[in-house]
């Protein structure tokens, strides 16, 4: 397979205004905050949308192992009934790969991330998603996810003459 | 004011049977998994009952201010109507101080915990405990707990004869 450079996926900067189409960008710095507990903590309030339709909210610890880059970006998936965020715990580190929700979806609507370590992300319902995908060595990241019935996973194949290659900048 | 051991309240660990009276223990190790993602991802699933009667789940960062030991315990609160989960990032370090739910709390009740860096906590609806108790250094916590209408906050102030000292072992 002949890789062009058309054919890669790098990653962007993680700003909430980039991430805003595909869900919430869970982080202190910029979120708006108050003082609580006589002054001792400050409270960045409300930083992820989280949707649990007909089921309840769990929390999890997902803890992935390091794909090998560059990789070939050949399935994405998506939760159309709640919302599924990420925190890193410790020195995880993990990329983010997403296309906006829609029942369809193109390798050119796809956008990557990097979250450091003061940053997590909440997709919100349908925004389409590649698994988990962590990066340097394996780190253990919590979850904040949908439990209930229904069905909550669709996932899109992409043609191998279609795959993007992801790697870092 | 005298303080005799008796008055002392030391923490002790942070282990599923000893946290049971008071909520979860947010941890990998021990809990139930399975592999996910084409065995690139241990889940360890469903850590925390998330509960936020009549409101929605809130995804929160709290930026904890540390306290100088020994601490007077002069006040705990519990929140009747949703969980609150306490997950530490980074370096963050916390001590846990818990009574159970209960109409009134004796400070012979109360029990402390350390969170490394591995261990978060839910406290259920109604566990009395100290607000957000930072050790060493500034540090951030994620925090699950309730957002919605209605009286979610009591706190209970002890007399300060009957306070008790927190301090490290």
């Amino acid at each position: 397979m002949t890789t062009t450079l058309s054919r890669l996926l790098l990653p962007q900067p993680l700003t909430r205004k980039a991430f805003a189409p595909f869900g919430d960008v869970i982080q202190a710095e910029g979120a708006k905050s108050f003082p609580i507990n006589a002054g001792m903590v400050q409270r960045f309030h409300d930083l992820a949308a989280v949707e649990v339709s007909a089921g309840r909210a769990l929390v999890s610890i997902f803890r992935g192992q390091p794909y090998q880059l560059p990789l070939p970006v050949k399935m994405v998936e998506r939760h159309p009934l709640g919302s599924q965020a990420f925190v890193p715990l410790g020195d995880a580190r993990c990329a983010v790969i997403v296309a906006p929700p829609g029942d369809t979806v193109r390798a050119a609507d796809l956008r990557a991330f990097i979250l450091d370590k003061t940053q997590g992300v909440n997709y919100r319902p349908g925004t389409w998603h590649h698994v988990l995908l962590t990066l340097d060595a394996p780190g253990d990241f919590l979850v904040v996810d949908r439990g209930g019935p229904g069905h909550n996973c669709d996932e899109f194949h992409f043609p191998e003459s279609e795959q993007l290659l992801f790697t870092l900048a």
